[in-house]
Parts: structure tokens; C-alpha cells; sequence
């Protein structure tokens, strides 16, 4: 089964649980909504991103302006970045997050795949341009400081998808930060402020790579929606009470599965996914289907045995869809 | 000179009229902008597009909303057309749209040229895949129906940007109309609801091309901007309206310049460009600069000498620029 078969299979069978898509279900923070609703200027924008955007940007990431481009979405700033270095060696983790392999498949580009160990912590020893996704889609894997620097040392250069670093339970370290010079990081406001169709993200990156970054911009969208940039600039000072809100929410999810979820998985470091063992991940997507609920067969993320369930419900409904994937995968 | 030390001798000179990028001065409709204020829905939605925008375009176009892709902003509808024939001999028309040699470059795809004959309508002999654009940027040609018709004889396939398709003061024919089997029309609401910082417009085309597009999508923006789909999906049926008012607003500042500025140009047939010959394009770029007016050079589309003028200030406001345009270029 591909990815749009089963997107297929669930939108005929509306389950009352919606645990697929990673669609964050705790609403935005009200002030960018109303941020959102007061933007009158629709014009275009430097194909770098706005100038408030960056600046916005630069101080959180610690940066220079400089090295700061919007960007129409993560999903944006990774097909940039894996275009830029398609003639060099690309590989990525394994499970792996799939969207890399729709890049790749366009784009005609070879991703190799390093597999993932204990806890799904892999060991980095190849050479080449890696693209990571710490916290990860889908196993929650978070990288300790070591492997950061296992990582950086044994990479070219590392493509760094931060999209879940506002939502972590333990301490999460960027590979930017031992070696600003050869990563960039992409980053996105869709998981953290609950707004993944306005296509607002930022790649920070060297200078030259984020030149290059907005050369592809103007070449694929001309700019990152405006209005869209504007809005999130005047509130990108939540990011820390937001940060630590929503990691709150997501980890009381993720013990409420740890008591109540009779599958084994490995306890999440971040990000809002579960990738729990359940033996036969299409017969387990099917029944738990039936039972009223979507998670993902793990074949789709090159590990097949395992699912992927998405915590984004509210507590009380989450109990609800447990109890029912308990019964269908046979974990209870 | 290239684009960008262009914009930014304009940036650095902040001249008092802005006449170069096509930013459109229209207000946006006024059930537009309350759309889009409305919008708290920020979810993510199909590559292809959300269904109602899927459905509100095809109607427009009186086709099926299979043959219809969300995309963000007409660019990107272009990069993935482009992308998609990379293969073939693509060819554009003289003088020509720079963004596709954005795009070209980016993707290191040849472009091959196509003069402009007489009123700038070229004579389409060459066998190929031709991107062209009309109403033109910059020049402001619509092909006759004669024209279109030796277009679609003579192309293996036409991606045809219509992105000034609703500002045209003469008859325009689509090349889809002649034929649809090959033809794909990039289509984009920047222009006619002067919302281009939105980033959403629509690829209409056969079917298989159409996935195709949606597949560019996932891999480079995951989905175009959802509230943004849903508003202008609700408010589709103003373009018939839209398109009037805009067209008669533009039309009479091509009239005023007709009568005001003393520079030869081939008369519009749509879009709000006029392209005249002023000998020395970088100088009269230059004396208009210095005089508090933004114009663009020739050069920039492939033709020296010539200067492109953007009517987006309103009459009071032109009048003032064209009466310093005359004077700095010669004309006065």
C-alpha cells in the first residue's frame, strides 16, 4: 500500500479517530489568529522572505539575518536544500519520514538510508549530505549530544528538519549548534502553532547555501505568502511559552499511552507520534480502521511490523482510540 | 545589469513612483479580504488541492476538477510544467518573461527563443513544448485567434500562463480552447484579485498532466496555502465582474498614456504593461530613477532599448510619472 491508496481507504471510511496526519489539533495561539485576520497587504515580498521575517527569525536561531530564507513550508525548505545538494551523496535515517522520498522521486535524486539502532538512535559513519528529522517523524527519537556530534563529525554537510524542535521531553540539541558552518536547519511554524496550510517556514543556513535557498524560492513560488510571513514575524516571540505549553500537552498524550496502550513502543523524545511494534502493521491499519481509527501501516516509513499513531486528539478522545487499537491490533 | 542589482538600485533610490514590479494598485475585492479574515480553518489539505477550489476552477474554466491542481501562486504552477516536460525542446516567445529563466536556471533546463514579430506576434514554426504568455508580460501582445490556432498546429504541447488572462481590452483566446489535449494553462489570482503576496493560483490540464503537477506539489510545497484556497474558492464567481472593472480601469491608463507620453510603444491588447523604445534602456532606467520614477530596462526581457513601464498607480499619479518619464527618456 502507498501512501495515497491509504489516505484513499481512510477518507472512505471517516473514522470517528483521525490518528494519521500529523494535523496538530490543539488550536493556534490567538494572537497569531488575530494577526492572521488584521493583515491588509498582500503584495510581494523579496523572494529571501520579509525583512521582519528574518530579523524575527535571526533572534531565535541566534543567527544573522543573513542567513535566514523563507520558505512555502518545511517541505519547502528540503526540497531546496536536497535540490542544492543533489550531486552529492544524500542519505537519511531509517525509519524514515517519507516526504524525502516524494522529493527524491521528482527530483530523480539517490537517499540512501542508514538504519536506526537501539531506540532508534542510529550509528553515523558514512560520509555524505545528510537530511535528519530530530525529533523524529515517526518514532518521537531524539538525538543525545554525542550522537550530534557522531553526526556533524562524520557528515559533509547535514540538512537538519527541525519542524518538532518546539515539542520535546528531553534536552534536544541541533547539529547547528556544534557546527553552524555545515548545517542548515529547516524549520516550520505548521506543527508548533498548529498552522500547517499556511506554508510558512525558514531555512537557516550559511550564507551562500542561503542564497542558493532563495534562488530556488523565486524559481519555484517567487516568495513565501506574505501575509503569512507578517503574521508569524509579530508573534515569533511566543515561541518559548508556546514551546513549553505544547510540550506539556504532547507528553501528558504520551503517558497516557504509556499506561494505557497495550503495544510496545519506545517512549518519544518529541514530536507527537508513536511508533509502537504490532507484528503486522497492514492487518493492524486495517482492523483498527474498522474499529473506527486511522494510524499508519509502518511500511510507508520503510518498517513494516510497526504503526504509527499520531496523538493528536485531546486526552479523553485519545483513551477512546487506544482502547479501540488495543483491540484491534491485538495488544489487548 | 541583472534583476537583482536592478531592485536594488530602485530599494536604495526609494523613488517617488513605483512603476516597476507588476504589484497591482487595485484594492483586492472586498468579499476577498473578508474571506480571508473569516478563515480559522488552518489544517492541511490534498496536494491537489482543496476540493472546493478544485470545483469553484474547473467551473471557471469549464473543465473537471481532475484536471484542476491548487498551486502556489502561478510561478510555481510554471516550475512544475517545466519541470514535468524537461525533457522536450522548450521554447518561449521574444521578448520574454524573465521568471522562466529563473526557473530554467534553477533547474538547468534549456530555453530557447522565439522572436516576436510585427506588434509583437511571432511567426510559430519551430516544433516543441512553447511556454508562452499572453496577455504578455512585457509587452502586452494577445495573439489573434489565427495565431493561436498556428501555436497548438505547431507545438508538441503549450503551457500556457494566463496569469493576465481577466485584464485584456481586446478578444483573448486560450490555446486550450483550440486544444485541450495539449494544453495546460497556468492560472493565478495575483493579477485579477491583486493578492500576489497570497501565493495561490491553479494548473488546469489533461488529467495525467495534472497528477503530475500534483506530485510537484507534494514535493515542493506538500499543498498550496489552504485558507487561502478556501477564500478565493468563495469568491470565484466575482471574476467575471472582477475582470470588467479591471480591465476598463486599466484600459484607460493605457489611454492616458497613449495620449501623455511622448514614447512609441504597440498598443495593449491586455495585461498593464506598456514596453516602449527609448533608445538607451540602462540610461533612461537611469534619468527616470534620478526623476523619482521606477521603470524596468529592456535588457531584463531580452530587448535593449526598450523600457517597461507597469501602469499601477492611478491616473493622477501616472500622469505626474509620464510627464518625468518624458522628460528623463527623451521623449520630452
Amino acid at each position: 500500500m502507498d501512501f495515497s491508496l491509504v489516505l484513499r481507504r481512510i477518507g472512505e471510511a471517516a473514522p470517528r479517530h483521525r490518528l494519521d496526519i500529523g494535523d496538530p489539533d490543539l488550536p493556534p495561539p490567538p494572537e497569531l489568529v488575530e494577526a492572521l485576520r488584521g493583515g491588509g497587504d498582500f503584495r510581494y515580498g523579496p523572494s529571501e522572505g520579509l525583512p521582519e521575517f528574518r530579523e524575527a527569525v535571526a533572534e531565535v536561531f541566534k543567527a544573522d539575518p543573513g542567513e535566514v530564507v523563507a520558505v512555502a513550508g518545511g517541505r519547502h525548505g528540503l526540497a531546496a536544500l536536497m535540490w542544492i545538494f543533489r550531486k552529492r551523496r544524500l542519505l537519511t535515517t531509517s525509519p524514515f519520514y517519507p516526504g524525502y522520498f516524494d522529493i527524491a522521486g521528482v527530483f530523480g535524486l539517490e537517499l540512501g538510508l542508514v538504519e536506526g539502532g537501539d531506540g532508534w538512535i542510529p550509528n553515523f559513519a558514512e560520509r555524505g549530505v545528510y537530511v535528519v528529522n530530530y525529533p523524529n517523524n515517526p518514532t518521537g527519537a531524539v538525538l543525545p549530544r554525542g550522537k550530534v556530534r557522531e553526526l556533524v563529525d562524520v557528515a559533509e554537510f547535514v540538512i537538519s528538519d527541525e519542524i518538532y524542535r518546539d515539542i520535546v521531553f528531553t534536552e534536544f540539541v541541533s547539529p547547528a549548534e556544534l557546527s553552524p558552518s555545515s548545517v542548515a536547519v529547516v524549520y516550520s511554524f505548521s506543527k508548533v502553532f498548529s498552522v500547517p496550510g499556511l506554508r510558512v517556514g525558514a531555512v537557516i543556513a550559511p550564507r551562500d547555501i542561503a542564497r542558493e535557498v532563495a534562488r530556488f524560492n523565486r524559481a519555484t513560488v517567487n516568495v513565501a505568502p506574505t501575509p503569512a510571513q507578517r503574521a508569524v514575524a509579530s508573534v515569533v516571540h511566543l515561541l518559548p511559552r508556546r514551546s513549553r505549553e505544547i510540550s506539556q500537552a504532547y507528553l501528558r498524550r504520551v503517558e497516557l499511552a504509556s499506561a494505557e496502550l497495550r503495544l510496545r513502543f519506545t517512549r518519544p523524545g518529541g514530536a507527537f507520534y508513536l511508533f509502537p511494534w504490532v507484528g503486522d502493521d497492514v492487518k493492524c491499519f486495517e482492523s483498527a480502521l474498522e474499529a473506527g481509527v486511522s494510524i499508519l501501516p509502518g511500511s510507508l516509513y520503510g518498517r513494516g511490523g510497526y504503526v504509527r499513531i499520531a496523538l493528536v486528539e485531546p486526552e479523553e478522545r485519545l483513551r477512546e482510540a487506544f482502547s479501540a487499537i488495543n483491540k484491534a491490533c491485538g495488544g489487548g
